[in-house]
């Protein structure tokens, strides 16, 4: 309990943007983010008055970082499983816990219990050895059988890091713990983002279709344009059975493959998530606050669009160019020419490729919405209209 | 500049709300504000990574503030005319600057100006003596002559202090500069919300209506129920020409009486302003963010309404009752009635009358919406149902 308003003090293990957006949201309810930062120069860190800098890593930084937080939360999935169980020994409120987040930490975990619980996953096996792919690309025919296939890192992936698609035994990368499976034939990605509270108490975004460009979520449009009631309520219902079987506590995001004719779980995330950074101006509750309204126990907000359509674009470090033209003069150019479009940037050095931040339009018309997100984002990014 | 993020330093002089607010639109456009709080517990400060403790009346201390800030603001009238002079002789780009800014600190210097342009305002008269009131009572007849007159501190005033309606001289406070005006005969009171920028790029907000009770603002409806369009666009000329006349830079509010058959000007304010909270979900561009637009010379951002009617209502602090309910217990009972409306809590000790938060609601229906702002408003503050 902060003493000094009457409020709970929620801490976020990880400074990056998501503790940064998720402090954003904090003010509004009165409260302030604490931060456990990498760094000082966190995009976090930069913003945040009560930040702790340590390794999330570090079992006496999370456990001294803990004492003096109401509730314990995650900024990203890399909290060693075994740290987050010691500060729950140790007293500390920590949600989502550990029995929850390891299926967003450890791809296997969380093939083997939605595959148990009977909930659509690609075709996988776990592998040991170059041989189990041979084995796992001759063991059936049909759409997806046969090289290429996907070998996913167990832990640590992100950002299309650790996801590589082979095309044959050769290329497996050594010395990870590795899974494999089919490379889903898809029509295109959703997300399928839920809020859920201690009390139980769910909260479903619109169903929203995610566009990458290689392994990066570059482009996401709100709602999935194109997607029946009946399939939307379908994603939307796997998330909150997805949510509530495995006791989630706060966000949910469940990346999906639309097949064209059914739905596969892709990923699980627990935390917001880029496909939902659409909801601070495109939802009635942004993702951010609907989290730490989660992990309070607070009653869930409501999560109605505020346009017929939104578009997020992030916005990807530049090349170097030569022109030497900074951020500041970039956004210049981006509000002169979008003077409706909503930027957050994430205060972070610039690196060819980096998420750096992101711009959402809000409209009736998709194909206005998302020229005029794309637009916004190339000048931040290359700087220039497309 | 912020060699961390490339991007300039923008300081506030003021901890409370306003900077509060300025500090969380700051962070999504990827800086983070500068704040000089009176105290470490400022509703800022307990928010802002970048806060310096000090007095706004404390030369030295703005002098070290100022340094290392891109550009300086306000977020109240308090700092003393001839230090804002000394800020700018040592190099600080300060802005809006002191010759605009007196208008908002000096309300003889504001009538003097205003009526010397030529724009509509009460009959007014400085004060020097008791007589000087009963001159002033006797001079004219018509609506608004005679007793009750208004006394107004000529500096200091806000949210209902410094200005006494008397009915007779006996009631004049002593030992203050004054000011007298007549007592306006009105329907209601309006504000119209103008940014201006160095370039000298304006962005005016529609204009919206203000319930005050006991001086203060308790509740903004905006857009203005059944104002005429010839009227609202009167009302934005208005704010456009006196932003533009002062070289107002950064935002400024003109709070306006509706008399039935015209506008009259009641008070400028130069920095975000009570009567423009709505606009953090109920316009594409928050008053807060295009301050900082306006103060760093950014092109402004779309003033547009995100809903046909936006209900914000103020929270002001409890009387004692007995039941010991805590913020945090009547933020949950507010959320379970009021998913949709938006909360923001000011991070104050909440004092008996004192402005500890507002809330927001947006939707079709000005009786719909307003309702619920009131009910939400009421859990917060009450704590129960009106």
């Amino acid at each position: 309990m902060d003493t000094r308003t009457g409020l709970p003090v929620v801490g976020m293990v990880g400074g990056g943007q998501l503790a940064r957006m998720t402090h954003h949201a904090a003010i509004a309810l009165g409260q302030s983010l604490r931060v456990l930062a990498a760094t000082e120069t966190d995009g976090a860190a930069l913003v945040a008055a009560d930040t702790v800098v340590g390794s999330h890593t570090d079992l006496d930084a999370l456990l001294g970082f803990a004492r003096g937080c109401d509730v314990v939360t995650f900024d990203h999935e890399h909290v060693p499983t075994e740290h987050i169980r010691e500060l729950v020994k140790a007293g500390a409120v920590v949600r989502p816990g550990a029995d929850a987040l390891v299926h967003a930490q450890d791809k296997r975990a969380m093939r083997e219990r939605l595959a148990a619980s009977g909930i659509p996953v690609p075709r996988w096996a776990p592998v040991r050895s170059p041989d189990d792919l041979t084995a796992f690309a001759e063991a059936e025919a049909g759409p997806g059988a046969g090289w290429p296939l996907v070998v996913k890192a167990v832990r640590g992936g992100y950002d299309g890091r650790g996801v590589w698609i082979v095309t044959g035994p050769d290329e497996v990368p050594a010395g990870l713990d590795l899974i494999v499976e089919e490379c889903v034939p898809l029509r295109r990605e959703l997300a399928a983002v839920v809020a859920r509270s201690p009390f139980g108490q769910v909260a479903v975004y619109p169903v929203v279709e995610t566009v990458q460009r290689d392994g990066i979520c570059v482009e996401v449009l709100a709602p999935a344009p194109g997607l029946s009631d009946e399939r939307a309520v379908l994603a939307q219902d796997l998330a909150i059975r997805i949510a509530t079987e495995l006791d989630v506590i706060g966000l949910l995001a469940v990346e999906l493959f639309d097949t064209g004719t059914g739905l596969i779980v892709n990923e699980l995330a627990m935390r917001p998530h880029n496909s939902a950074h659409w909801t601070i101006e495109g939802a009635r509750t942004s993702q951010f606050e609907q989290h730490l309204r989660a992990v309070l126990d607070y009653p869930m907000g409501d999560t109605s669009l505020t346009a017929p359509v939104v578009v997020m674009a992030n916005v990807l470090g530049w090349e170097p160019d030569g022109r030497d033209m900074s951020l500041d003069e970039r956004l210049h150019h981006m509000f002169a020419s979008e003077p409706a479009v909503k930027v957050h940037l994430y205060g972070k050095q610039v690196r060819p490729g980096r998420k750096i931040g992101h711009v959402t339009a809000l409209g009736d018309d998709l194909e206005k919405v998302r020229a005029s997100a794309a637009r916004a984002a190339r000048w931040l990014s290359e700087g220039g209209e497309p």
